[in-house]
């Protein structure tokens, strides 16, 4: 199987100074790969210039403009046609790429996505959803954002959307799937979110019922769903919180001589302890609910996080992701809210 | 000036256990405070048997029941008015004591002290409010459950008795407030968030506009106003992943003889760096917006965590929060709304 990747060679903080690099890692790392890098094609070549690769695995394909990181995605869409991240969801629409992988800005490419690539059949709103690191491996969780005020039936979507994902991608027969609520009671939370309960009880998914924002990350659930403020609350907290307590970690070693020759013994100790955690390998999150893949990479990613959205994309492909969520969510929330309609809650 | 502050004796995961040596640990360090001691005088008694304190300043009220973790804010409300939750809100409704703290459950807890003390005049919503750590000190974030669905009104009044509440116990003269947001975007967010941001923008607070979840830590705002929703979720996400970094912290240095060396060597700076980051430090979560002050502890806290909770309880009522957020709230939203009306947002 030949896999071929379109790369948003301009989008992110850096750009090319990311996207080349990590592009030609994974070109050397996955033989069934190739990429088109899509952006300004002399710019890309002069980045390319001095690397050594496989000239017939990797073209360059020229776009005069750029999605900025601050650029609404109504502008995104009307006034940057000839944007690199269009041209990349343009060569996926048309089947020259089977994925497309930006780091642009995530509001625009979300709506860029949706207009060239469509939703799939039943699914009424594409999902933003990434991996977390657990205490036991990982989670996925989706929506980040993409949706404020997501239904029940959609969160409903979101649950069997990040199963499929979970089962494809994790070889996971029966991811353990939750919604994400502020108490275990039934009686808490958002209307939705007791909607969306209901239709993930009579589903066939394996639904395991509510958690709370703590519990993402204690490995006892493969899937949280939830609304994408909701996600994108707890993402970022998430971020937040761990960036304080390695900002306090690192200054507690910088206090003196003496923290810092401790800190020197303990080096490869905390290195083992920062890769365990590192947010960069979780990089790339996918665009689900689409006809086809697109990754979004992390705005900020170096090329060692940007390789891993390539890796995701790549893994999707395999796994012929938006084909299995397009027949698991019509069979899954359909054939049981026929035979069991769902009663109003009061 | 003498305080006095009634303590619910059995709440929380370890109850007296707790309460007791906690009461008798700030009896020590503040020679102003007096407290009662409300909970099954037998065994409060019996807890106390072994100690030294003065008995003119620490008093016990019985009480036959006792509210548990998992009963219905209604069960509490009706079913349980001899628990020592209760009384401990009675004594404070009655002028005996000034302030309740109580690590029972939060729904109950703001139900009954709700019903019993009644919000301010001008405020729709009482909220929970609790302080968290940042880069450069600490913030106070509200609300943090007791309002799932609250309007742009209310989220306005948050910031308002933040402000207040932050104003007075770190006496800090212009607290920056921020509305937790998922963009810097204006376009983002609820219709509520947006409402409470016309609101506050013409109040004469230091509103200094959105953040994002990962900003609550940076230390460059004092108040983040927020749904209780939104708000739980943040504050759980991020308990969850500070749980998670320190389990890998932890195994990294328990791997092999080797690392638990270099863990004995690190071990005085990872536990100054523990002291920086330890959320007994910041428990004590106010329930702001009633008529009287009351303190919830987190249910699983120990002595050191719930004497913070109480110490807490005594600032506040040496500055007098509740009246502060009387006149604010009233001055603040209410004069300026009335200049300049607010438009309808579409």
């Amino acid at each position: 199987m030949s896999i071929k990747i379109a790369i948003d060679a301009m989008g992110g903080d850096h750009g090319i100074k990311v996207t080349v690099p990590a592009s030609l890692e994974a070109l050397s790392k996955f033989p069934d790969l190739s990429i088109v890098l899509v952006g300004n094609q002399p710019l890309i070549e002069k980045a390319l210039a001095s690397h050594q690769y496989d000239e017939s695995r990797l073209s360059v394909e020229h776009a005069e403009q750029i999605v900025e990181m601050d650029d609404l995605p109504s502008k995104a869409l009307r006034n940057k046609r000839k944007s690199s991240m269009r041209i990349a969801l343009n060569l996926v629409k048309e089947g020259v790429a089977q994925a497309a992988v930006s780091a642009g800005n995530t509001g625009a490419l979300m709506a860029v996505s949706k207009f060239v690539l469509k939703t799939l059949p039943g699914i009424d709103r594409p999902a933003i959803c990434t991996q977390m690191p657990t205490m036991k491996g990982h989670v996925h969780v989706l929506d980040l954002g993409a949706n404020v005020g997501a239904d029940g039936q959609s969160l409903a979507q979101f649950g069997v959307m990040g199963s499929v994902l979970a089962n494809a991608v994790d070889n996971n027969a029966k991811p353990r799937v939750a919604l994400l609520n502020i108490g275990e009671e039934e009686i808490k939370g958002h209307q939705r979110i007791k909607d969306a309960n209901e239709l993930l009880k009579n589903s066939s998914i394996n639904y395991v019922g509510y958690v709370e924002g703590d519990e993402i990350y204690q490995g006892d659930v493969d899937v949280v769903s939830c609304d994408g403020f909701d996600g994108n609350v707890a993402l970022k907290s998430s971020e937040g919180v761990a960036k304080m307590i390695s900002f306090y970690l690192k200054d507690a070693f910088n206090k003196n001589l003496l923290t810092k020759l401790a800190g020197l013994v303990a080096y490869p100790v905390l290195k083992a302890f920062k890769e365990k955690v590192d947010p960069r390998r979780y990089n790339g999150a996918s665009l689900l609910g689409l006809r086809k893949i697109v990754i979004k990479s992390h705005g900020g990613a170096d090329a060692f996080s940007f390789y891993h959205a390539i890796a995701e994309a790549r893994l999707e492909v395999i796994k012929n992701v938006p084909e299995l969520i397009a027949s698991e969510v019509k069979t899954i929330l359909d054939s049981h809210s026929d035979d069991q309609p769902l009663e109003k809650q009061e």
